[in-house]
């Protein structure tokens, strides 16, 4: 492969011989009290930047480092490994690598392999999580810590690397306070790795993965929407994946410019209905209508449903009603709604009442483990072309609309997770990697790599840690209060929903369709090199 | 747009001056009295080549040429029109170019625009058909040929160049020999458009958009593929356009070594039945599960339904038993099952029994305007899950199986349709369209643009114009006897199914994916002009 040949771009910082400067003390965004309680011997560590030193370093003493594959496949993950593995040679060429395999269930089953050259060049920027695996397992209690030490003071590993999102890299700072409270040697970094864009904060700009993802789906959303232009017969539900925060399916739509996409946290803030929510895509279709238009595109965030305050009441409501109700469950399906319409709330009765059957019927079936609705297993994008399609048929016996509505239906998600990742996403986290073994020999723990200035050149970028502890506050999970980093959410008031809000009527109305086409690796830099368009807009506010 | 400024590779015979070599008389791929009968004017026509001429050419006749895209969008359609353009201009600057809209339903109702530099320079190397849009109008009737005509007339057109599929060029030759045989000085001239890959034969090595779609579908499965061996927890069943042949799953798993990809000609040949079909992927995610593999990768054509032969002969009862049936559709859901089931013959009750509830009752609603049930409708990826699912419940009853089986669900179709061409297929629609331009100005029609010698570099390719009547074949559609050109169908002792058969055992138990990645454009030229695998291994049979 060719591809394997590409040398990400390391930033300046990190060449040659590199010096720590600390910055002040740090505290948590906020509850920096009950933070601080939980964490006492990680909170409050000053952020650190690498610059270049002038004088050479002393040796660099010998370390092993465990590297951690944590949760969903993002793109980049490979580049991360082999930074880190580039990363920890050149401080010494004694120091080895492992790699804990499926995920943090590695360390706790003591399931690892050796990283050596021979496999890092195999996936050198390759995608996939494919060359450790990933997995789920939660990194939470002091009985794993404990089996994870066996292992790592067994193979004499004195840092472990976890790369994950907001929960695993809570879960990083868990296992850092937990060894550093028992006064053990072993060292805990972060690295900020999720598609659906919510780890995100002052310190960290973007999370990895999140550009090679969002530009594959804006690439088929393109594809689509030049078929859609050329038909001009039929109107693509394409629902996008990111099920906590829309910065996916808001990304996608700056990079192509559809005619509807619906941002959650505006229907949230808003306190939209579904049928508002759905009245808004139909009066958008009858403009188009009118104009003689009878095709678009309209873009949907994996999470909405859940995002609406009258589902989201509903949900809640069922789940408490349902949950490990046997007498529910020995119904006959058409019992089953009249207990459930009769049980409910008024408040949300109605909004029960107002769903098409299947849907309803869908929220009372098949719960995961924990008594709660699988609200995954709704296809939200035919859910909204069906009650779109009723609305239009009302409006047509009213008179108020006249075209014809032939809706189609996508949903992306897997198709971006493993791409391989586009050179942005391939440096960036090259320089996490590369970045993680400088933390770790300058005996950090609890941090998070990290690497910032993004939307300039590489060679700018800058370097150093972000005490975990600082993005922390406390939220209700789970019915149970934690300490968890704050999820970033599309802020109505920034800029990268501004530039959307600001064009929305006019993409609605007219067909402004941009189609990005493949992510490409070895053209000009204009082609290559782009940034998201989020932290595009959000480094260039004016 | 960094693309538009590629300059499509020509084939050096179409370099300056051109000679026209005529080969000798032809005749139609089978029933060669009916078709001659049909086709007196444009039956048996010569082969023809053109070859660099030395001498140069007297002065080219201004003409006018009208341009059509019909049916389905494939990559490269602009790219046609633009080499088009650009051949016509080559020979004559005075010569002009006109578009008619929205397809072959432009030339009858008199929609066009003239194509102009202006235009022409903002679609080249794009993909779509948007330039002047496409549509599914059939061309058949004389009503439609002397309405066509008036406008030919009226803009001083003497050629019209038909962009489309197998049925398309029927119909462009239907129209030659109209015009021949009425003595109206306008040629007709065909281009072979399909990504489905079905228009194919001893003359024409592929249609175009085929090496594009293709490629788009792999990057995305070979994502996805990355993916699944990464979680390794899922089953991802992945549909793949092309109703009619399976070229397209054929290529993609030559592309990317799924663990099972399903032809929809070997079903037919070896008379399998649906459970068959489910048993054999059963039996794949069995062997899998027993080395621990709980994952893989199934594509699936989105013919296959139809040619599953007692599907088949169920579908075409039950449409001569429901076309126009008021007592049926009046009845109740059940009720409906009773009376198909009663009133079908055994073989086909026991293959209706056999479906899938939701499948079966699907077979026996919305039917098309000729009373025909909508097969496009069946989700056949969900319905081969839900019954491996079975199967293997079955099975794991039987202490046979012990694995996990979580399946998900792909449809790719509209994302590649429109993709922006290859390199290959940009070269390809380029040297189509300017090639029809010569073919025009040595006054050909009934003819079809022929590029030739296609996994060699394009400076070699052979370019000239092959009669359409030679491809034809007499076949009934729709309850009629037809002349057509002969649909391309997977061949099972052809080279590029061999290539699979000789595999699959070993990609079925093992995992070998590939992960192509997005196509380049910019890169070297062993990444960027790759054809496909169908024709490597049609051209490179030993």
């Amino acid at each position: 492969m060719q591809r394997a040949a590409y040398q990400p771009k390391l930033p300046a910082a990190l060449w040659g011989n590199v010096k720590a400067v600390m910055g002040a003390a740090t505290q948590s965004v906020a509850d920096q009290e009950e933070i601080k309680k939980l964490f006492p011997n990680t909170y409050g560590l000053p952020e650190l930047t690498f610059v270049k030193a002038d004088e050479a370093v002393a040796e660099n003493k010998v370390f092993n480092v465990g590297v951690i594959l944590s949760g969903g496949q993002a793109p980049g993950g490979h580049n991360v490994i082999s930074g880190l593995f580039d990363g920890v040679k050149a401080l010494n060429k004694e120091n080895r690598l492992y790699g804990f395999l499926m995920g943090p269930g590695g360390l706790v089953d003591h399931n690892y392999v050796e990283l050596t050259a021979e496999i890092i060049d195999e996936y050198r920027n390759t995608g996939g999580f494919d060359i450790i695996g990933s997995g789920r397992t939660k990194l939470e209690k002091p009985e794993q810590f404990e089996k994870g030490l066996e292992i790592l003071t067994k193979l004499n590993i004195s840092a472990v690397v976890i790369i994950g999102g907001d929960d695993s890299n809570t879960n990083a700072c868990v296992l850092a306070e937990y060894y550093k409270a028992k006064n053990v040697p072993v060292q805990v970094i972060g690295c900020p790795k999720t598609i659906d864009g919510d780890l995100k904060n002052e310190q960290i700009e973007t999370s990895f993965g999140f550009d090679t993802a969002t530009k594959v789906y804006s690439e088929v959303i393109g594809n689509i929407m030049r078929d859609c232009n050329s038909a001009k017969k039929y109107w693509h539900f394409i629902k996008l994946m990111g099920r906590s925060a829309s910065h996916i399916a808001l990304e996608c739509a700056l990079q192509t410019q559809p005619n509807v996409c619906i941002i959650s946290e505006e229907v949230e803030a808003k306190n939209l209905t579904l049928n508002q929510v759905v009245d808004q895509v139909a009066q958008v279709v009858v403009a188009r209508a009118e104009q003689g238009n009878n095709y678009g595109i309209v873009l949907i965030p994996e999470g909405l449903i859940e995002f609406i305050p009258a589902i989201k009441a509903l949900i809640a409501e069922l789940n408490d009603m349902l949950a490990h109700n046997p007498e529910f469950a020995a119904m006959e399906a058409a019992a089953q709604r009249d207990y459930v319409l009769s049980h409910l709330s008024p408040a949300n009765a109605e909004a029960f009442a107002s769903l098409p059957m299947g849907v309803a019927r869908q929220l009372t079936l098949d719960r995961d483990p924990h008594g709660n609705v699988q609200v995954s297993l709704i296809e939200t994008e035919k859910l909204l072309s069906e009650m779109v399609g009723k609305r239009l048929a009302q409006l047509k016996e009213e008179k108020k609309y006249n075209g014809k509505f032939s809706p189609l239906h996508h949903f992306f998600g897997y198709e971006g997770r493993c791409a391989a990742p586009s050179n942005f996403d391939a440096d960036y986290c090259y320089a996490l990697g590369f970045n993680a073994a400088q933390l770790i020999n300058c005996g950090c723990t609890g941090y998070m790599s990290s690497v910032r200035n993004l939307t300039k050149p590489s060679s700018e970028w800058i370097c150093g840690g972000i005490p975990i502890t600082m993005m922390m506050n406390i939220e209700r999970r789970h019915g149970e209060l934690k300490p968890v980093i704050k999820k970033a959410l599309v802020e109505l008031d920034g800029a990268p929903f501004k530039a959307f809000a600001a064009h929305r009527e006019e993409w609605a109305l007219n067909t402004c369709y941009i189609y990005p086409g493949p992510i490409q690796y070895f053209g000009p830099a204009e082609v290559c090199d782009q940034t998201t368009r989020t932290i595009f807009y959000e480094q260039n506010k004016d």
